[in-house]
C-alpha cells in the first residue's frame, strides 16, 4: 500500500485523486491546496481523505511515500525538488517543468535518490494512443515518412504561456513515443491575436534522427475542436481522429482513387482500390492507468513508461518551439 | 459483333447508348424514339448510329441481333414480345413488366425461342453491390438474420406509379440476389401525400424461405438522398451506404460498446472493441458491365446474370408489396 | 426538501440515485433493494443515505413523500399501488407498466389520490429530443409526413420479454412526444433468432391521427450500435443520430441532388442545392433533468412532462405491437 | 464567335477541349500535339476540329483568335510568348511559368499588346470555392486569422519538380483569392523519400499584410487522398473538404465543447453549443465556367477572375516556397 499526497486541486489534481482512491494499491492520501474552499469542497467529496492547506505537511509526514504535482507549471520545480530531497517518490502533471534545465535538475534528483519520477502525459495511457504505437512498432505502416497533427479548439486563453506550452505536450509526447525519439530540429511560426505577447496559433516543424519530419498545429482559436494525426508510412497510413466516438483510429491500405484521367464521357469514379481497417480499441479510463502505472512503480521501483526523461524530452522541443516562435514575432 | 436496336432515348437510353457505342463487341446501334426532336437531339450526339421513330424498322431489319427497351414501363411487354416474335435478343429496363403475369409470358416466350432475355437490374453490376455478394457467400457475416434498406431522396412524383414500383427494384434486385432467393412474404404500410392514390412512402416486410427478413423503406419525399443497407448476420454486421464517397462498405466485427453501466464516478468510455473494415471495391462504371453482359450473353447464348427470371421475381415482389399497400389505403 | 426512497440498486436505480443525491431539493434518500449484497455495495458510495432490505420501510415512513420504482417491469405495478396507497408520490422507471391495463389503474389511482405520478422517459429530457420537439412545434419542418427510426446494437437477451418491450419504449415516446398523439394503428413483424418465443428483432409500422406514419425498427443483433431517427416534413427533414459526437441532429432544407440526366460526357455533380444546419444543444445530463423535473413536481403538484398518462400511451402502443408480432410468429 | 487552338493534349488538354467545344462561344478548335498517336486519339472523339502537330500552324492562322497551352510547366513560358507575339490571347494552364521571372514577362507582354492573358487556376470556378469567397467577403466569419490546408494523396512523382510545384498552385491560389492579397513570407520544410532532390513532402507557412498566416502541408506520398482547408476567423470557422460529397463546406458558430472540468462523477457531456451550417452549393463543372470565362474577356476584353497576375503571384510564391525547402534539404 503506497500512501500517498497530492498538491492542487484545481482542474487536473481531482481527476488523478479520484483515480487514486479507486486504485487498491493505494492507502492513505492526503490533499493539499492553499486556497482553504478549494480543500474544503474537494475534501467534503472525498471525505477519507485527510487535508492540509501547507505543502510542508505532506513532506513531513513519514507515512507519505509518493507525492502527486498538480500545481501551476511554474511551481513544478520547486515544488519537486523539495519532495525528492524529502525522499518523496513524485508524479507531476504535464508540461514537467517551464524550462529543460529544470526538467533536468528534477530528473537528476530523482535519479540519484532512487525515487520513481514521472509525468503526467496522460494520452500515452489512452487506448488508441497504445493501439498506435503497437501498430507503429509491428511495422505495418513500413518506415515513418511523415506525421501531422492539429490539436484546435475555443480555449481560454492562459496569461503566462503560449498556445505551444498548453496544447504541444500533448501532440510531441505521442509522437515522441510512437517515434520513440526525440526531434534534432525545432521550430515554429505563428502569431498573438488576443493576448499581445502570448501567441494563440502556431504551427511546429520537427525533424527526427529516423528521418522523419513532423508538422504540428495548435491554436486556442477554433470554435470547434480538431483533433486528427496523420501518420504516412512507406506502407500504409494511419488517421486518429480523436473527436471521433466510433472510429478514432484507421489504417489505410495503399490504395489509388482511380478519378483521372477523366476521359471524354467517362464516369466519375471515386472508388477506392485498397481497404480501411479501423481496430478494436480497448475500453479503460487512461487517468486510472496512469495512477496504476504510477503506483505500480512506486511499488517495484520500475521506471515508469513516462518518466522524467520524456517529460523532459518534451520541456526541451516545447522551449524550442516557443523560442523559436517568439524570435519571429 | 452485334449489331443492335435501342428504342427509348428518354433518361435511361442514352446512358445505355453510351456504353453501348463504346463497347467493342456491340456493332452498329440503331436508335429509335417516337419523338423526333429527341432522336435528333441524342443522334447528334452519336453521329454513327442510324435513326428511325418507328419500332417496326427494328424488327425488321435482318441485321439487327438485339433490342433494347429503355421506354416507359407499362410498353415493356408489347415491345419485348414483338421483338422476341422476330427473333430479336432482349434487354429490358427494371421493372421488367407492369405485372407478373406479363413478366412470366416474356420469359417463356424467350425460353422457348432460345433468345436472351436480361433485365437490367444495373445495381447487381456495381462494385459495392457485388463485394458484398462475395462477402455474404463467403460466410463471413455467418447466417444472415435482417436487411433493412432505406432508399428516399426528393423525386419527382410519377403520375401511374407507386414509390414502391420507381424505387424498390433497386433494393427488391440486391436483396434478392444477395440471398439467392425470393421472398415467401411481402408486405407493406405507406402513404399518399402528393397526389391522391399514389403512394409516396411506403416501408416493405419481406420474409425469406431461409428464415431472413427485411425491411425496406422507400420513398421520394426526402429533401436528401439517404441510400442505406444493413446486413446483420450472426456473425458479422455490414453496411452499405452509397451516398458515402469512400467508404461504401463496412463490415463491423462482433463487438459490444462498453458504456454501461455509468457507475458512480464512472467515466463515459464509448470505444468500441471489435475491428471494422472497408474493403476495397473496384472501379468501373455498372452500365458499362451491364451492357458488356448483355453482348457477351447474345454471342455466346449464356444466361445473363440478370436474367428475365430475376426480373420476373421482382415483378411478383413488388405487384405483391404494391396491392398490400393499396389493400390498407 | 423531499425526501425520498428509492427500490431497485440494479442498472438505473444507482444512476437516479447519484443524480437525486446532487439535486439541492432533495433531502434524505432511503436506499432499497433485497439484494443485501448490492444495497451494501451502492450504499457505501452513498454514505449518506439509509439502507433497507424491505420495502415496507420505505411505505410505513412517514418521512418520505415520494418513492422511485426502478425495479424489473413486473414489479412495478404492485410496488406503485403500495406507494399510492401509502399516499407517496412516485415516480417509476420505462416501461410504466407490463401491461395497458395496469397503467391505466396506476394513473387512476394517482390521479384519485392527487399524487404525482412520473415515468421514466429519460430521452425527453436530452437536449437533442428537446430541441427537435421545439423544431417541430415551431413549424420549420412542415406537416409531418413520415418518421423511421433504428435502434440496434449487440444487447444481452432478456428471458422473458421481447426486443420490442425492451427497445421501443425510447423510440414510441420520443415519437408521441413529438407529435403530440398517440397511434391509432400499431403493427409489428419481426422473428426470433436466439431465443424461443422471444422477438429479438422486429420492424413497428405506427400510424397517427394527423396522417403521419413512422416505422421503427428494433433488434438485438446488430454488433454495432445505430440509432438514427428521420422526420420528414413537407418543408424539411431532419435527421438525429444519437452516435455522431458533434452533429446529432441536422435539418436539411428543400433541394435536389441535380446528378441526373447523365447526359454524354457531362461530368458528376453532386453538389446539393439546399442548406444543412447543424442547431445548438445544451450540455446537460438528461437523468439530472429529469429528477429535477420529478422533486419539482413533487413540490408544486405540477403534472410532470412524463406524466404516467405518457407511460399509459407507450405501453398500449408497446402492447398492440408485442401482440401483432407474436399473432404472425 | 472565338476560333481557337489548343496545343498539349495530354491529361488536361482534352478537358479544356471538351469544355470547349461545348461553348456557343467556341468557333473553330484547332487541336496540336507533336504526339501524332495522341493527336489522332483525340481528334477521333473531336471530329469537329482540325489537327496539327505543328504549333507554328496555330501561330500563323489568321483566323486564331486564341491559343490554350496545356504542355508541360517548362514549355509555358517559349510557347505563350510566342503566340502573345502572334498576337492571340493566351489561357495557360496552371503554373502559370516555371519561374516568376518568366511569367512577369509574359504578363507585361500580354498587358503591352492589349492580349487577354489567363491562368488555369481552375479551383477559383468550382461551386465551393466561390462560395468560400462570398462568405469571406460578407464578413461572415470575421477577421481571418489562420487557414491551414492539407493535400495529400499518393502520386505519381514528378521527375523534375517537387511537390511544392504539383500541388501547392491549387492551395495557393485560393487562399491568395480567398485574403484578396499575396504573402510577405513563404518558407517550407519537407523531405524527399523517393526520388532525390525532388521533395515529396512540404509544409509551407506564409504571412500575409493582413496579419493572417497560413500553414500548407502537401504530399505525394498518403495512399489516401485527404483534401481539407479550414480558415478560423474571429467570429466563426469554416472547413472545406473535397472529398465529402454533400457537406463540403461547413461553418462552425461561436460555441464551447463543454466537456471540463470533469467533476467528481459527472457525466461526459460532449454536445457543442454552437450550430454548424453547410451552405447549398451551386452545381456546374468548374472547367466549364473556366472555359466560360477565357471565351467571354476573349470576346468583351475583360480582365479574367484568373489573370496572368494571379498567375504570377502564385508562382512567386512557389519560387520562394521551392528555394526554401531546398534551402534546408
Amino acid at each position: 500500500m503506497v500512501n500517498l499526497g497530492i498538491v492542487g486541486l484545481g482542474y487536473w489534481g481531482p481527476n488523478l485523486l479520484r483515480n487514486l482512491v479507486a486504485n487498491r494499491r493505494a492507502g492513505t492520501v492526503t490533499i493539499c491546496d492553499r486556497d482553504p474552499l478549494r480543500l474544503d469542497r474537494i475534501g467534503e467529496r472525498f471525505p477519507g481523505c485527510p487535508r492540509t492547506a501547507d505543502f510542508h505537511d505532506l513532506l513531513n509526514s513519514p507515512d507519505i511515500n509518493a507525492i502527486l504535482i498538480a500545481t501551476g507549471v511554474s511551481t513544478h520545480y520547486p515544488l519537486a525538488m523539495q519532495a525528492l530531497r524529502a525522499g518523496k517518490h513524485i508524479f507531476v502533471e504535464k508540461p514537467f517543468a517551464d524550462t529543460a534545465d529544470k526538467a533536468l535538475e528534477m530528473v537528476n534528483e530523482a535519479e540519484s535518490r532512487g525515487l520513481v519520477n514521472m509525468v503526467g502525459h496522460t494520452f500515452l495511457y489512452s487506448p488508441p494512443v497504445i493501439t498506435i504505437k503497437e501498430i507503429v512498432r509491428s511495422g505495418e505502416l513500413g518506415d515513418i515518412r511523415f506525421i501531422t497533427s492539429n490539436r484546435v479548439n475555443l480555449g481560454l486563453h492562459q496569461k503566462d504561456v503560449s498556445v505551444v506550452w498548453d496544447l504541444a505536450p500533448h501532440d510531441f509526447s505521442m509522437i515522441f513515443h510512437w517515434l520513440d525519439a526525440e526531434p534534432d530540429l525545432v521550430e515554429a511560426f505563428g502569431s498573438c491575436y488576443i493576448l499581445e505577447g502570448i501567441p494563440d496559433v502556431a504551427f511546429i516543424n520537427l525533424r527526427f534522427p529516423c528521418g522523419a519530419i513532423a508538422n504540428v498545429q495548435v491554436s486556442w482559436l477554433a470554435p470547434s475542436k480538431l483533433r486528427k494525426t496523420v501518420i504516412v508510412g512507406s506502407k500504409k497510413m494511419l488517421v486518429y481522429d480523436d473527436t471521433e466516438p466510433y472510429e478514432k483510429v484507421k489504417i489505410y491500405d495503399k490504395g489509388v482513387d482511380l478519378i483521372e484521367p477523366e476521359t471524354f464521357g467517362e464516369y466519375h469514379l471515386a472508388y477506392r482500390t485498397g481497404d480501411i481497417r479501423s481496430p478494436k480499441l480497448d475500453s479503460f479510463e487512461p487517468l486510472a492507468a496512469e495512477m496504476e502505472e504510477f503506483l505500480r512503480c512506486v511499488e517495484t521501483g520500475d521506471v515508469p513508461k513516462t518518466s522524467g526523461r520524456e517529460g523532459l524530452g518534451v520541456v526541451k522541443a516545447l522551449e524550442l518551439a516557443d523560442a523559436s516562435l517568439r524570435a519571429r514575432g
